[in-house]
């Protein structure tokens, strides 16, 4: 058996068409798994494990492999590839989803083999919770498993969804998906009621005002990579959580310093995802470019707190 | 003639009614000077210069001296206190005006003495631009001036409001504000598009999601400061300028690096006014509890960076 894939994910492999207030595109390359695997793989080798129909063009199974990316799990299955069509208003806050057409993604049934199941480092990308919860449930002796999901799961299994959060080290959530599941509309607190409700730990994702991780230990703050020019939001979350898996995998280590610096990571990969349609600016980037947001990241947030607070002498 | 204050506050004292989801409170102190001066009076002296109606409670004026608070520029005119009634809905993001009474507000006209106009530190509250620009021109040679605003002058005089943001040092507005003001929903942007206009620095006060401040050289994200039981967001805004300036005047300097402590120990003042009704807990806190809060914040924002960006060994 060769060596297993540093990391693994678990999602879709979609045609999107998308249509925002500074462009549009038809039938491009999208889904989570594919976001997720693009943007991790800068950092690690990748394993995918989804399905296309037929009609899925070879080139984009050909940018995968030209990424190091492990594609032994991409089933391609009689019909058509999973289709999305959707559009953003002028704030490109939220998707409007005109058509979803599962094809083969309806009857998807992630099998792994036994090396996709020593991934150490795993993610359940937005897919049905009893689907994730039949991955992870496959999975050998991971170290570190995080999970998406969807308002749309939220709305249906909402018991299931609290199932994955409590099986896995890290759910990632939206604001509004955070909210719902909490049942809290102040973030402090939602995130707080995810922790009793059984979550080891969550990041919310909280679009142009970055992400928070909380857990029993740990209270993190990221701001976004202030971009100039957004013209697509699609893949944001998923290129985030690529970006953190990613930077966990490499280092090699899960320490709190380090899931602070792949939150940033995390940020970082965002902010390519949603500067051009599809993954484009996602696959162009490099290293030199990844470390110059880390580090304006970086320099965005820190100040020294010295001199201490220093009382006032003057009221009584 | 006697030291100038510090710090000159020019805006509104008022009597608040206020609903919340989480109880109420009936013609209480607020106003945007008033929860300023009690934020700022924990850090440096502080002058007031606004108007009350006769009616105004001698409690109200005892409680502004009693935290050092100079009130010989509190006018007391014929007539009534202004007056706000407002309420907030479960998201308590925005208050829902029920009745404004301007009473002696309507035909306020700040007069400056001698000692006002010689503050270093000046705060130019929510008032009408054209009184804003007034103040602003009788002041002597302050080291550094800030301004506030409100959707309502942004909607009447958004010329004029243009016109503060260009001749003070740093403009305070929340994010909705800053969007209307610039024509820009990108907030990115919209404070590119504020620099553009001829404003040198802004601060975008993001509520839950902290605030974040930019200049040509200078840009700085602070998070908010996780309050668990947020009871009324009124005096938010005016209690995180109280800490801004206040900690500023504290120190003295106006370097970057006070800045960036300045912004967090807004973040840190306004956590204490949404904390409780009225500006009960601001009053009550002490310089050990603002630390403590300083450093929460500090800790929530902080890590290293090494080991630098590993580039990935694996794609072509």
């Amino acid at each position: 058996m060769s060596e297993p894939p540093k990391i693994l994910v678990v999602g879709s492999v979609a045609l999107d068409s998308i249509r925002t207030p500074f462009g549009e595109t038809v039938e491009a390359l999208g889904g989570s798994a594919s976001y997720f695997a693009l943007s991790a793989s800068h950092f690690a080798p990748v394993g995918m494990v989804a399905v296309v129909g037929e009609d899925f063009p070879v080139k984009h199974r050909a940018l995968f492999e030209s990424r190091g990316i492990d594609v032994s799990g991409l089933a391609i299955a009689a019909g058509r590839t999973f289709r999305w069509r959707g559009e953003y208003n002028v704030e490109l806050g939220h998707a409007h989803t005109l058509e979803t057409q599962l094809n083969v993604f309806s009857t998807f049934h992630p099998r792994l083999d036994d090396r996709h199941r020593a991934a150490p480092y795993v993610f359940l990308a937005n897919i049905d919770p009893d689907l994730q919860l039949e991955v992870r449930r496959q999975m050998r002796a991971p170290k570190l498993v995080i999970s998406d999901t969807m308002d749309y799961w939220i709305a249906r299994k909402p018991d299931r969804v609290l199932e994955v959060l409590r099986e896995v080290d890290v759910a990632l959530l939206n604001e509004e998906e955070a909210r719902a599941l909490a049942g809290e509309t102040q973030l402090v607190r939602a995130a707080e009621r995810l922790l009793e409700q059984g979550a080891r730990a969550v990041i919310v994702k909280k679009g142009e005002h970055g992400a928070l991780l909380r857990s029993r230990e740990e209270r993190f703050v990221t701001p976004a990579f202030p971009v100039a020019a957004l013209r697509d939001p699609t893949g944001a979350g998923d290129s985030f959580a690529g970006g953190f898996l990613g930077w966990i995998a490499r280092s090699g280590r899960i320490d709190a310093s380090t899931l602070r610096q792949a939150l940033a990571c995390g940020a970082t990969m965002a902010s390519f995802a949603i500067e051009d349609f599809s993954p484009r600016r996602l696959i162009e980037t490099d290293p030199a470019e990844v470390e110059g947001r880390l580090r304006t990241l970086y320099e965005m947030v820190h100040y020294d707190l010295e001199p201490v607070f220093p009382p006032n002498p003057n009221p009584k």
